[in-house]
């Protein structure tokens, strides 16, 4: 682990805002490294092992604001990163002067929004990155994560101390809302690989075969691929609890869609995803795993495993 | 490399149908091996590498069948292998004693086919395989294919010592015709992701993106794919020239689709696929590789690179 002189000299208290599966055990893996914690969360008690730890509570974005040079943020929605920033308690509410202090959204949230982040943060002279991640929980608890990142490159930079502990795979994309693109590059390659992982089992289940066989055939070859490994055996173990929410997948997909939408740029795999992802919501999977989309095509099909 | 022993008392002569990309490097493996072979291929200068080693040439099918225990077949189209049984000059037309011989047809083909070839050469004492494999030309040459099995099972182990010199994961399915099952699986994982991978990169092409850091970003994650690394590198250097051409995964997607159709299974994904395949080829784009679905997607949205 390389440390920045920067950050030694301004002292490692940094703020963190999210603790939810993926935020609570990112920033576990800072309160290791030493990093003084200021926490926030809209659920309190999500925050404990934190607190327990030594993590100090703060009530509102806009105190603890104050109290750091560096935010992370890991909600759950558009709305949150918004109502973080910009609401009534938001950081845009202090005061105080936030010149040079970093925001870093490493939330799964729209280009557009983080553009307007920028900008409005900007304008108080803080600067902000948005980092959204790939790898889901174990790639958090391990910090192998992928960090897709966009905004000031000179931040960016200033914060490799704490990329290195909390992913693998870091990557500055350019400026305000390109590390959200990239991940929607992302979400657009595992929605749609999704549907052929669950067509493909389905056809197999219907043939009659021994689906373990076919997995075992067709996974090392040139249709292998991290959610056929992965998720295509939770699928034949029955395991539809969430990896990552269908919920929050579908979110994922809608800005990837109203995105491409902006640019005239015609999805139609992505599309069909989303229509069986919203399917798939509709007959009550919202808080399954994504896998669970194998559930959506066999209803489609009249098929009940 | 295991040998087994009723191969080695029947001797290793071997007939060999199929002398195309795939065809004739898998032949040449069997050859380095000293397998004795009886080759025919529709044109006869493609087996000229083989010949030149000492491989016999026969004219016809019907004629080929009575030199040898064992024919493998690598051919192009179902009409092919149809052709190689049932034709004119096909094995059945042979007056000799069929009993016991061993067909081995690996070219991707029809479920169906093959559980009538398995019919049509039992009723002569013969038995079948059906061998399709994944894995692309690289595989062919290196001996890292996967190969699907289906058939006649003590057949299948009889043949290990050629599955080890040809390929690396080898599964037998089952019966006549689940080897091509398995196939039509693998196909249509490659199909539904290769939309994804397309759409991905275009919209990190209309986003304005490096392609070359959001493919650095993406493919080590929970996005990763085989396809996704290894085509996807390809549409990026706008290398379209084929591994596996679009004219033969029409062709495969066809079956997948034709034979789901028979198991009433609806398969949304693989059928938008197809679909833009068939606008692909439509646009000339037959003999391109799978990975020219990009162009199809440019095309769709008025892009031209």
């Amino acid at each position: 682990m390389t440390e920045s002189s920067a950050l030694t000299l301004s002292g490692l208290n940094v703020g963190w805002i999210g603790t939810g599966v993926m935020g609570l055990s990112m920033a576990k893996r800072l309160q290791k490294e030493r990093v003084n914690l200021f926490v926030h969360n809209r659920t309190k008690e999500k925050a404990r092992d934190l607190l327990n730890e030594g993590a100090v509570w703060v009530d509102r974005p806009c105190d603890l604001i104050e109290k750091v040079n560096i935010v992370f943020m890991m909600v759950g929605l558009p709305e949150d990163v918004h109502s973080c920033i910009f609401g009534g308690h938001g950081f845009l509410q202090s005061e105080k002067e936030l010149s040079g202090k970093v925001v870093v959204d490493m939330t799964t949230s729209s280009p557009s929004l983080a553009l307007k982040v920028g900008g409005m943060l900007g304008q108080r002279g803080a600067l902000s990155l948005d980092a959204p991640v790939s790898g889901g929980d174990i790639g958090a608890v391990n910090g192998t994560l992928s960090i897709m990142v966009g905004g000031d490159e000179a931040a960016f930079h200033k914060l490799r101390y704490f990329w290195e502990i909390l992913g693998k795979t870091i990557v500055y994309h350019g400026s305000y809302g390109l590390g959200q693109h990239a991940k929607m590059v992302n979400q657009t390659l595992i929605a749609t690989n999704m549907i052929g992982v669950s067509e493909a089992l389905l056809y197999a289940y219907k043939v009659g075969m021994d689906p373990w066989k076919v997995l075992e055939s067709v996974e090392s070859g040139a249709a292998a691929s991290w959610s056929l490994s992965q998720l295509g055996r939770r699928i034949l173990k029955k395991d539809f609890t969430p990896g990552f929410y269908v919920d929050h997948f579908i979110k994922d997909m809608g800005i990837a869609l109203e995105e491409a939408k902006k640019m005239d740029l015609g999805l139609p795999g992505l599309s069909l995803a989303h229509q069986l992802y919203l399917a798939l919501k509709d007959q009550g999977g919202g808080q399954l795993g994504t896998q669970a989309l194998y559930k959506a095509l066999e209803r489609i099909n009249n098929i009940s495993s």
